[in-house]
């Protein structure tokens, strides 16, 4: 296959691209060291026959996939360990469970993964130091595998909710830990089904007849030896679901298990060895966790999608169909305007979500720093804009998906493209680490106080400090430069958030409750913290772009890039524009041309950006997307790995197909 | 399961509902009689224990996948033959093919549906009366078994660009059909893969050295007997899909093989005993059938969209969440704002697309009556009306199910849900019969006659007659009326309209030819016919609601859903009616707040109108959405169906993980 000529259409947008992808690749990594060490590492495992399928996991029943993923898992981090000699630990582990490594080698989930990424670092995290040094070294070791049980079946994002109880027994010094209901069962944990042998498990603790609300403990829940489940402890498996079918997520229920006060992680709160409940003095400790989890969702979300515009960019320059002139050969699809319509602005999504996530990542070292001094002043801030930046470029990133896969036609429906698979995981993200609605209420609150402190003429932090001044009507004219398009937006925030306030004031007048008031302005409220949302991802695209240093054709691409993502979204919500900003209906045919010349301008190098993300054909997975670009030989090629072609006459012919003719004669 | 009691939100909520459901039923049946029929048609094949999976299919492998179908199929058909001595024939045949009783016996597709919605339809329009009396009758018997096989490797919606030959050799009387390219390989035919002996074929007619375009061709596949591939014939399944995993959709290669001259179909253009081909008389009848599989294709989209409002709207009543009010118990999701707004929408989508597919049903009618007097007049709008319906409707169905996908949080990704496979048959349509795109431009080219006709003072067919007037402006004040909604939507359609042909208009003077000026402005072209589309849905909407005779309080319901679906849209596209209707930025408060009063009206009918739908259990297929509402129990019964969960500990476990613990001390 490596052998094989790329196809000569891909061939010419590589000669004519007016940069050089190797520059993005290394501005993306962060430097060519960070590129040869990304790229060793993926050869490093992504070249090993042994974490190859001769059968695609997707011709497996769901029992098959599951024990091929076990088979795997247990290859792949054996491999970890000998890559460990020769380096870093933990990122190895990080990288062969991401979104870009990791669901190259195990497309469909791995039933290992939160042993790693939430067992091991909750009690590095929430477990006291003798806790640290009694579990972390046994769970490194494997003498233990581990899950992590939050969500049960009756609730998910609204943890408070949780049914699952620990009631402390001080004469035995053990906790009691039941599922009073059905609801109370835990449910989703990925590795729990039949993997896990130890889970931590949050639940309500009761202690001294008093509620403490949730609280983290050691589960010990399959047998050491024989890995059967142990006595009180009902577990199992979910079920097939819509992607990540070898995650084995499960089920857990519990008859009144019994386990050790120690189980408890106590670096937070305590219960002593009479009962006594001593209260954590850092409550909002656990926000930092959950904005470091949504980093790197973003991130996952930016490399998924990264993935899927790849793979539509290279089949739009290889397919060739319909006719754009009469008597000529059929174009690239790449050609028609409609076709970079669709593909260019998720072009550009990948870059504003992959800077919007660096942005985050910096303000959450930042702020960690400040929580060790108990400084917890700018936790607030970062937790609402976390909360928005995870709906947004999870719901968009989707949406671009599934954008891409429909502008591959039929071909991208199938498996082999790979990205019903990348929709698979990727939609997956709206709904897990908090709802989208949820998160982006959670912000509207944020910006609802802002507003207060804004009509009381107090001070505002950063990401909120332009609702001092957007919302101020000017006689400016609009021009279609960049900063104008970031004056804009602010505006459009500014603008519906004031709307939105405007209408909470006037229910609460009306005589609603608070509450019922936030429920009916609620739909609004969503929409402000959207506004904000893109308001601060096109500034901090436009900030990051201006602060690079990179050549003048890489910058000429992405300022580009950075106007079409802005211009792509005024376009989409030019409703909001008009209503609240310096816009006017004028202005929006001016601007619909500057998109169509932004697309005319970064048509040529549409594929030299994707070939710049440096995605290998093996991370691809894709028979549209690879990179010689031979994409009906490889279609051809994967539709004969199926088993049902490996005879010409399948059985069910004789068994079912025959007697059923002869009976209709 | 069928004895549990009714979950007490559920049942509250149809307590509360302030019309009757079953006068909803019966309209959307068109009478009782009709209901009765449809219901003891659907208690005849689903209370059928050798049609229900002991094991739910989605646990099996592949190739089970396909032996389970294939006998399932074999056993529907010779009970559809049962029935057939009751009553309709065809009309069996359609129901247990089609989007709701069918997807409901085989959830991931048939292998048999193209023989029978594809193949002797086929023979039926396009073979002359010596061809049907030779094939029809064989093909009802199943002494054959076929498809229709057109969409190659290389080309779709395109069929111009087929590649696959049939030269005609008058000294042996034969035509050669070959596959010269790899890219000519057939590729898609439901059936195709191990089920069909016979297909129609398209292929590009040569004779007397000349070339006459596609036309079709029966070509046996396989033997009759032994099921081989007949020689020449290279034929086996494309692999595994995002859905529709049963359908054994195939490719075919052809080396040269000779078919006999009576097996080109040939009502139309013929190829005599010499060679001679002799022109179709009726070019423009294919269109007919077109527009026919659009009406059906509509009809399943909205059935699908049926399906996924129903299950959402339920487990929304079911499902209790977080706080509304301090205190409290939690709210059933639904009370929520946002919640709403995601459901009742799709809801009121639902009613939309069935009264446009009926309307355009009565048309197709119409016109199939002209075209059998040879009267091609209305064929054109006919055509231009049902592109955009289908990519309107297939697209905004596809948004709608993953929605109500979303809406239900996790549990929505659970294959029980049956929402994930809902998708995976929607979204297919988008691509299917006319990709989206493609159809929204092809009425765009009849938009932009219908403008030039306008500015030449021509008359103008009724669709488009609003173009005559809504472009011109008035002093009018906006007002929250159903017939204001309708000026603005045609406003609206017509300011895209004039634009685009203006923009086309200018591009051509600057020099660009005809067909690169059409391309640089595809991209507001599509959306002119998007907005076209849209206004004629609302008045359709708005006409049929009017012309109903119903109880009051029903023609209550439907109106205000008719109002959301016009208002939800009208917001949606706000930057559209600010730039192009008579709408001011003053006014969308106003239809903001319009919209949430309809959201409040419908909510406490949501579950009734859902009800009114009237898909049993089996149908909807859904631990989420079942009638009684106990989506906890069922979630947890459908889990413990997996065969993983069969033992306690799976194999997997002794033979990988153990050995792994080990080396890892």
């Amino acid at each position: 296959m490596s052998l094989r000529n790329v196809n000569e259409d891909l061939a010419r947008e590589r000669r004519n691209c007016t940069f050089d992808p190797t520059e993005l690749t290394y501005l993306l990594d962060g430097g060519e060291e960070k590129t040869k060490e990304r790229r060793d590492r993926e050869k490093f495992f992504l070249s090993d026959p042994n974490l190859k399928d001769t059968v695609p996991a997707e011709y497996l029943s769901h029992k098959e996939k599951y024990e091929n993923a076990v088979k795997k898992a247990c290859y792949l981090f054996t491999k970890v360990k000998q890559m460990q000699g020769e380096g870093s630990a933990m990122e190895g582990y990080r990288q062969v469970l991401g979104g870009t490594l990791g669901s190259a080698i195990l497309k469909d989930g791995n039933p290992f993964t939160l042993h790693y990424v939430m067992f091991i670092p909750t009690i590095m995290g929430q477990g006291n130091y003798e806790q640290q040094i009694h579990w972390i070294g046994r769970a490194w070791n494997l003498d233990m595998i581990g899950t992590y049980a939050q969500t049960e079946l009756g609730h998910g994002t609204f943890v408070r909710g949780l049914e699952t109880t620990a009631h402390y027994d001080p004469r035995t010094q053990e906790f009691i830990i039941n599922s009073p209901t059905l609801t109370s069962y835990k449910w989703w944990p990925g590795g729990l089904g039949h993997t896990a042998n130890y889970a931590v498990v949050v639940a309500q603790l009761h202690t001294q007849g008093k509620s403490h609300g949730i609280h983290p403990f050691i589960v010990q829940i399959r047998d050491e030896k024989s890995h059967k489940p142990m006595p009180g402890v009902k577990v199992g498996e979910i079920g097939t679901k819509l992607g990540m079918n070898a995650t084995n997520n499960g089920y857990l229920g519990f008859d009144h298990v019994r386990i050790p006060r120690e189980n408890m992680l106590m670096k937070n709160a305590q219960v002593l060895e009479d009962g006594t409940y001593v209260k954590s003095p850092r409550d909002k400790l656990a926000y930092g966790t959950m904005v470091f989890v949504r980093v790197v969702l973003i991130q996952d979300v930016a490399s998924y999608l990264c993935k899927a515009v790849t793979i539509a960019t290279r089949y739009s320059a290889v397919r060739r169909q319909s006719e754009l002139k009469p008597g000529q050969p059929e174009p690239q699809i790449i050609e028609y305007k409609t076709q970079q319509f669709k593909l260019l602005p998720n072009i550009a999504a990948c870059f504003a979500f992959k800077f919007s996530a660096a942005w985050l990542w910096d303000m959450y070292n930042n702020v960690a720093e400040e929580l060790d001094e108990k400084n917890f002043e700018h936790l607030p801030e970062l937790h609402a804009i976390s909360c928005c930046l995870k709906a947004v470029c999870t719901a968009d990133g989707t949406a671009g998906v599934e954008t891409c896969r429909l502008a591959c036609g039929g071909h991208g429906y199938m498996t082999c493209s790979n990205l019903p698979s990348t929709y698979g995981l990727i939609t997956a993200t709206c709904t897990y680490e908090g709802e989208n609605t949820v998160m982006l209420l959670q912000t509207a609150r944020y910006l609802m106080k802002a507003w207060e402190q804004v009509s009381r003429g107090e001070p505002l932090t950063p990401t909120v400090s332009y609702l001092k001044t957007a919302g101020v009507k000017t006689d400016e004219k609009w021009e279609n430069t960049l900063g104008h398009v970031i004056k804009a937006f602010k505006q459009v925030a500014a603008g519906k958030i004031r709307t939105s306030a405007q209408n909470m004031d006037r229910r609460v007048r009306n005589g609603y409750s608070q509450e019922d008031a936030w429920n009916m302005t609620s739909i609004e409220l969503a929409h402000c913290s959207e506004a904000h949302c893109r308001a601060f991802i096109v500034e901090k695209f436009v900030e990051s772009v201006e602060a690079l240093t990179v050549s003048p054709p890489l910058r000429a691409v992405l300022t580009q890039l950075c106007e079409l993502y802005a211009v792509y979204w005024l376009l989409q919500k030019s409703g909001d524009f008009l209503q609240y900003s310096f816009i006017t209906p004028e202005d929006i045919e001016g601007i619909q041309l500057w998109l169509e010349i932004l697309l005319e301008r970064l048509r040529p190098n549409a594929v030299g950006i994707v070939d710049g993300f440096d995605l290998c054909d093996e991370i691809l997975s894709s028979a549209l997307g690879a990179w010689d670009g031979q994409v009906y030989e490889r279609l051809f090629e994967e539709a004969l790995k199926s088993p049902l072609n490996s005879i010409p006459v399948n059985s069910s012919f004789h068994k079912y197909m025959k007697p059923f003719f002869k009976s209709s004669l």
